[in-house]
Formats: structure tokens, sequence, C-alpha cells
């Protein structure tokens, strides 16, 4: 046996999966954001000559898993699983994508929390003895997203300060038995939430319960306190699903200040008209691969808390009046330097 | 170290998870076809009170679920991930679900493969060690897939021969470290295969490549030949894809006939007018959830290779003239008496 099991929803690798290698890719907007030079690459456009904004997003999605790939030296042929997703219907990102990589795949679909989940999943079957390299994938594409789940951009519609900005961007982390990174030491599986919020432009808030849950059990599960990361990384709760996530987290005498952020609320300046921060898939995705992931190898974060966020809604759920439920999955991540705890 | 890589492709458990118990959940046309008998439950309508096709999917899927853990006389409480998913956008059935259940949960999309994708992974959650006891579901619904998918039933669109007619069902498969049942033995992880074909009026063709391809690799990683098994049985390639599948595996030397059969084709009968045959994530989750872990716990089929198969297309990369890609995954079954192979 691997692994074990911690408490009510939280695992524990034997073996640390160890993520040897990440890469990101962004569109313009977010290249101009805070984040934007440690970003792999960054787009000058967002059709990349595609010819329609979801074959951009596999594109981008695809860039992602080959910088991975590349910065670990490792073929294609030699990773055993992509695990990926994305936000578009069908997951039709990551399915073209996993057809021109030819690696067996699962497609896994937790709106913005997939790439925590992916990681849960993948490092799962690499501390099983299942894999020795796998790809755990995401992304998102603003105007492709905006049109399946909103309105297309075309129309111009006028969003509310609470609505989020859907990153254009993907972030790939490649995971293996062994090698040089930080590792993942733990994971937290969540449950789905439902505090009985209906609106899709108000998703921060929605996703808030599910974060704090998450948070809260994974603390509890290991017996930590907040402050033994030196970053909870929420996924894209943005500014104001974040401020509700630690005012719920406050309620039951937890205190994140000082070690809490949100990938949503980094990937963008107040500046950049993003209303409530990024959103999407990719946003945690390539903050994770890049940023994040950058940070941990070079020792300016040593122990960090990923936690993926998603809203499990759809323009039908909506439509049809019902509410939307949320998860959130967390990773426990430590750099070189501590290593894992086994 | 739980499990262990087979080849390029298969993993072997160790200590190979147990099905402890099934639920299946269909609609009024299954229930008349030569399955019928078979399933737990056979709903008078395709409605169920809900409201919309879409609510009454996510209730077929809970009640397959609950049924499955009731057999097993396990409270919800004891299930430690719930593995699900379905072809609505964004998995709609599966989330409203998982929050209804609550059960940590993770979203799968694999098309009309989840079912079998949610076994793969919910055995390596069990075999790992980060698990004792997952459910792994999927659903779909008639009405609300076609409305989805290609029309809405109400403006009676003519159907080619070639389609095949989404099933109205549910299935869930309650698995566990130890217990009575047929075991888990291996999995054969699909790549994504794409030949070019763009019908979504003939899924069945342009699954059979993948469901050729996984079963040969499954059978080279192993060395054994198709009669190991009692019975080879498919997602839904529907009798069109089926010959497909015959046909491709038999150029390349395997000769599948008198064990193989498909879950599209066994639960329709051809009086029924549904053209090529079932398909839909409900198909082989109720088909096997139903008919074949009965006849496995009864002994009337001893070793099956389930394989399930998906179509990874969605309504857009359709209208934006992509080709339709399509995975096979494939997990190995052993019923009492034979036990596992360790």
């Amino acid at each position: 046996m691997a692994g074990k099991r911690v408490g009510k929803s939280t695992v524990a690798f034997a073996r640390p999966p160890v993520v040897v290698a990440a890469g990101s890719v962004v569109g313009p907007m977010e290249g101009k954001g805070p984040l934007g030079s440690e970003f792999d690459v960054v787009k000058s456009d967002n059709v990349l000559g595609e010819g329609s904004f979801e074959k951009a997003e596999a594109s981008l999605l695809r860039e992602a898993c080959e910088i991975a790939a590349y910065k670990a030296q490792v073929p294609m042929s030699r990773v055993d699983f992509l695990l990926a997703g994305d936000l578009l219907n069908q997951l039709i990102s990551a399915n073209f994508v996993a057809r021109d990589l030819g690696v067996p795949f699962f497609g896994l679909f937790g709106a913005c929390s997939t790439l925590v989940e992916a990681l849960i999943l993948g490092a799962m079957a690499i501390d099983g003895g299942f894999a020795s390299r796998v790809l755990a994938a995401c992304s998102s594409h603003h105007e492709a997203a905006e049109r399946q789940y909103r309105f297309p951009v075309e129309f111009a519609t006028q969003r509310p300060p609470t609505a989020q900005w859907t990153v254009t961007g993907a972030g790939a982390a490649l995971l293996a038995e062994s090698g040089q990174g930080p590792v993942i030491t733990h994971a937290t599986v969540g449950s789905v939430v439902d505090m009985g919020l209906k609106s899709p432009n108000d998703m921060g808030s929605a996703m808030a319960p599910a974060a704090a849950e998450t948070i809260w059990r994974h603390l509890q599960d290991l017996g930590r306190e907040p402050r033994y990361y030196d970053l909870i990384a929420t996924g894209d709760l943005a500014s104001l699903g974040k401020e509700v996530a630690e005012d719920l987290l406050r309620r039951v005498g937890v205190d994140v200040s000082g070690v809490y952020d949100d990938c949503g609320r980094m990937i963008y300046s107040p500046g950049q008209d993003a209303h409530a921060g990024g959103s999407g898939g990719g946003c945690q995705a390539a903050v994770f691969c890049g940023p994040l992931v950058k940070r941990l190898k070079a020792g300016e974060l040593r122990r960090v808390l990923l936690v993926g966020t998603g809203a499990l809604f759809s323009p039908t759920s909506c439509q049809q009046g019902q509410t939307i439920p949320a998860v959130a999955h967390a990773v426990a991540l430590e750099g070189p330097g501590r290593g894992g705890e086994g």
C-alpha cells in the first residue's frame, strides 16, 4: 500500500510525487498583468492564427504541455498519462490536445478546480505505482468561455463589478516519481457545497464556502495552522470571493491573514478592468505552473497549499433556476530543501 | 507500491478492488428491451416529475448511487470518493448528485467511456491505499442529450440509420478494498484516436478504431487471446461500429468472434426503432451495473473485458469542421471463484 488516509478527506503520499517541470502560456492581457514576466510564453493575440477561439485554446494547452515535457527533457512517449480538462463543453480543448500528444488520457471536469483535481489523481497514480510520469493540465480562453457561458464579447454586454474575467491561458505540470522540484505531500478532496447562490456573474461568492470548507478540513485533518504554509492560494475566487472566504474562515477561528492569496486576484492589476479578477481553469493553471512553481523551485516559497475552486454550473442549469454548486480540492506542496514528509 | 505497469498502457492491481455492489436505473424504452428484467429499476416515464429532462437525469444517477450503497449496506458517509460524469455540458447531472450525496467528488468526462474511466481511477485510488470505498457512476438521458448535441426531439428531425439512440439510464458501481463480488484485475488506459470522421450521426464508426486499438493493446500487454474472456463488451459502438471494430481487429489477426458484444447493441431489440443501437454514458453504465454485474456475481460470466468508448466531440467542434476524436479504456474483471491474479 502506498498512500494513506489522514482524517476525513485528506490523503498522504508515501513517496511524494515531484513536480519536475511546468509550462505556462497566457494571452496578451495576462501578459500585461503583475505576473506577466513569470509565464513561459505570452501570446500577442487571442486567436493565434487558429481560426477560432476554441482552436486557439487547444493550442495554448498543447504548448503548455510541450513546454513542461521539454523542460524535463522527457519525450511525450514516456509520459504515462495525461490528466486534463477545460471549461469548454465536452472538454474539446483537452480532447484535441490528447489526440495530438498521443498520451493515454483521462478527461477531467472540475471547472476551475480541474488543475488541482488532475494533480491529485496524477499524484495518486504515481504514488500507487501505476505511472512514472504524468502530465496534469488545464486551460481556459476568455472569448471562448464568455460566448459559451454568458454572451459573445462582441455583444458588449455590461458586466457587474462582481463578474470575473475568464483568463486566456493554460498550465501543465509534469509529475514524476523522482527528480528535482517541489513535491506533493498531501491532498484534500472536496465535497460539493451549495449555499443557494444563483448568479453566474458572482462565482467568487458561490465558490468561497467550498474553498473555506476545504481549507478548514485540510488544516483539521493534518493538525496544522494556516502559518504552516508560506502561501495558501485559492483558484479563482478573485477579490470578492477571497474576502468571503477569509470571513468564513475567521468565523470558525482560522486566521489566514498574511499567508492567503487568490490566483484570480494575483493575475490582473486593478487598472486592467477585469472587475473582481481572473477566473477560468487556465487562471490557476497558468499561475501555478508559471510563477508559483518558479518560486517554489527558487526557494522563495517553501510550503504552499494550492486550493482549486470550481463553480459547477452550466448555462442550462442556471436557466432552469438551479443554484450554483461549488467544489474545492487542495494539494500541499513543499519546495526543495524541506523534502517530503513521507 | 501497490500496482504495477504491464506493457505500454496496462496496469495490474496488486490487491484487485472488488465490485461489491452496483445499481442500475433506466427509462421505459430501455425497460422494454431485451435486458429490461435485469435492471434494478425501470422508470415509467422520462421526466420523473422533475420538471426537466436534465433534472430527471440527475435523479436517475442519484438513485443508481443510492441503490449500490444500499445493496452493500454502506452509508454514504463511508464512501471515500465519488467518481462520476455524464454527457451534459459541465457535468451538471453528476455535480448535483455529488452535492446531494455529500461524498468527496472527482468529476470525469470521457463521453460514453466515463464509467470505465471512473472504474479505473477508482480502482487506482483503492489499490493505492487512498480510499477504502469509492462509487463509480455515469448517466445519460435521451431527450436531454438530443437537444444538447443534435436537435430537440420535438423537432422530429429525421435520423439516418447510422445514428444511435441515447440511452436514458444510469449505473453506479461501489468498489471496495475487500468483499464479495467480481474484482478488477487490470486496466488499459486508451490514447485518443482520430480517423478523420465527422458525423455526429455515426459515432460508432468514429469510436470503433479506438475500441479496436485498446482491445488489441490490452491483449498484447497481457499476452492474452480474446478467448481468455467469456465476454468482451464495448461501450456503445452499436451494430455498425461493432462490425467495424471486429473487422479492424481481424485485420491485425485478432479474432473476437463468439466472445464479443456491445452494450449499445444489447440494450435494444431490433424492433425498437433505435437505429444502430444505444449510446450515451448511461448505456454501458446501466448494462454493466445491471446485467453484467449480476451475471458475474452469479458465475454465468467469469472473465469480462469491459471496454468504454467515448466520442470526444461537441456541437461547437463539429460546427467548426473538426473531426471526432475517440477514446477507449478497458478494465478486466474476474468473477468470484477465480479470484484476482494479484
